[in-house]
């Protein structure tokens, strides 16, 4: 079982909840994926906040957006993020006005964050807001805010600390890391839903989407209680690997892991999950590093996880889910076994 | 005098200041005719705030912007507010969203909003805001708010009180007119620099602009000091009529008159400015209105008011500047004749 495709045993009906834990980009190409698998309606994610900023007095969430226009179908397939068939006049002309410009914002992605903003200040949480947003857009899969409080995430870099955002995009990740902080975390509570989700009766699954894990999972994980929920969860717990072949996917994860000295490689990455995930699913590349995945206390999973196309996405969603109906009900006491 | 054009004595420099109390779209056009006869950095504009309100989070001030964008050369001159080769890919995607979509804001315009939203909300001044505004857009006229503090125009109905953008936008000038209130005039202090435009040395002219004298000028001069300042103006003041052949040129000024039982006619508007100004100009087409001017105590002045081409707007900015010239250095205690 640590390489090939695993046979699904009694596979629980579609209906059967699952839940994912994602960043944005990568993230939310899974998720799509898992929505064709299974009801989408039973589909669960709980997306990481803590990259969200307030930029031109708007309140921008960007892995909630990606995920939301991803599954409403209105996402700009090319970019990853951001909306299809997008325009630039509002941008450009708040550039005019001596506005900051480094962050784009498109016309149609900006009534997103107008109309965000508008009901946070009028008292609704981002978690009402957001199920609202998808009700409006045809989105029946749920997405929840990692919290309804604010988390911001920093990043410590060689020459001081950057807010997420500038860090990522104004500064396209070019200052070396020396480590993160997430503001905010210690207090938050977690999100609506968040840990019931996680406790749910009849759960099938609470998948970790090959997101980056400093800056899209590890925030999540700094939510109070989320953690906790995925030790304690009934559920097989398994992670995807965002590192395939010594490099990342999409973004700067293997950049961080070499400039923070860990070894670039989906072990590493299984290594930080290890007190709470029962799986880890590697690159078919990767096969190699399978013996060192299960020696680490994982069951492994090898398929491909490049998701390039929808089918792609489609495929690894059902091997993913495959892997987890195989490791159902494990013994008690697993995770506290290492 | 009380008809055809008069002769320009020993006309001062065209570098001499003027000031103009304007709403939008009327108001703006005479604005731009003038911007052509005399050096446009001489110019002041007092602009209305009254029609100012807060939509979808956003601090939106429609004269303002119509005089910026015009006096800028951005205007949608069809229209008469805007800004030209607009699009409206946000105000689709924020009705989706299940916001308001009644007042329409451009995918440009709104840069302008989120801007000064911003900047509002970080302390700055409408008048510190409007001033950069127009450095960066290039417009050298000043256009001084009313005041920086926030006035409400709101229409009295026979329906209800309703917000003015709401009555005037959202319900199309539907419900009779009962009244006006300006909330917040009261207590209102005059713009950064109003007052003082209107008692600058070697001032040329004060121009009430063709604009509704309800919604446009009126909350203007609610603003306490700004009457007096006009009283005590050592320049000739003058107003233009926004009614024609007793009919608004643009906007609900004539409809409002009906429905106040005020008689619709120039010389109803020109009573209702009789404490401050001088001079009054009728349209050529009123010609037989004038003697009734007069006998109230105005110099008339009647000429082509209609200001279709840019033509007619440096011509009509030429008349009333030529027609100030000749009401210079009035009788001391004319306007306490009254």
């Amino acid at each position: 079982m640590t390489a090939g495709r695993p046979l699904a045993p009694d596979r629980p009906p579609e209906s059967a909840p699952v839940v994912v834990l994602s960043g944005g980009v990568g993230g939310s190409k899974l998720v799509l994926g898992l929505s064709r698998v299974v009801n989408p309606a039973a589909l669960t994610v709980v997306a990481n906040t803590g990259d969200d900023f307030d930029h031109l007095g708007l309140r921008v969430c960007p892995d909630i957006d990606t995920l939301v226009y991803t599954l409403a179908g209105l996402d700009d397939r090319g970019a990853g993020w951001g909306r299809a068939g997008e325009s630039g006049n509002f941008m450009e002309a708040v550039g005019a006005l001596g506005e900051d410009t480094w962050f784009f914002l498109g016309d149609k992605d900006l009534a997103m964050h107008v109309a965000r903003t508008r009901r946070l200040a009028a008292g609704e949480r981002l978690s009402a807001v957001t199920r609202d947003v998808c009700r409006r857009l045809g989105v029946t899969t749920r997405i929840l805010p990692m919290s309804d409080d604010p988390v911001s995430t920093a990043v410590e870099t060689v020459e001081g600390r950057l807010p997420f955002q500038h860090y990522f995009v104004r500064d396209r990740c070019r200052p070396a890391v020396r480590g993160f902080r997430y503001d905010g975390a210690e207090t938050a509570a977690a999100g609506a839903g968040v840990l019931e989700a996680l406790a749910a009766e009849g759960l099938r699954a609470a998948i970790v989407a090959p997101s980056n894990p400093f800056v899209s999972i590890d925030p999540i994980l700094a939510v109070p209680g989320v953690r906790e929920a995925l030790r304690a969860c009934r559920a097989p717990v398994v992670a995807v690997t965002p590192i395939v072949g010594g490099r990342a996917v999409k973004g700067p994860t293997a950049k961080m892991m070499r400039e923070l000295g860990v070894e670039v490689s989906p072990v590493a990455v299984a290594r930080r999950y290890g007190d709470f995930a029962d799986g880890f699913v590697l690159d078919a590349s990767d096969t190699e590093l399978a013996p060192r995945v299960t020696a680490s206390g994982f069951r492994a999973l090898t398929v491909n996880t490049v998701m390039d196309s929808l089918d792609d996405r489609v495929m690894l969603a059902r091997d993913v889910l495959e892997f987890c109906d195989q490791l159902s009900r494990p013994a008690a006491g697993r995770r506290a076994s290492r």
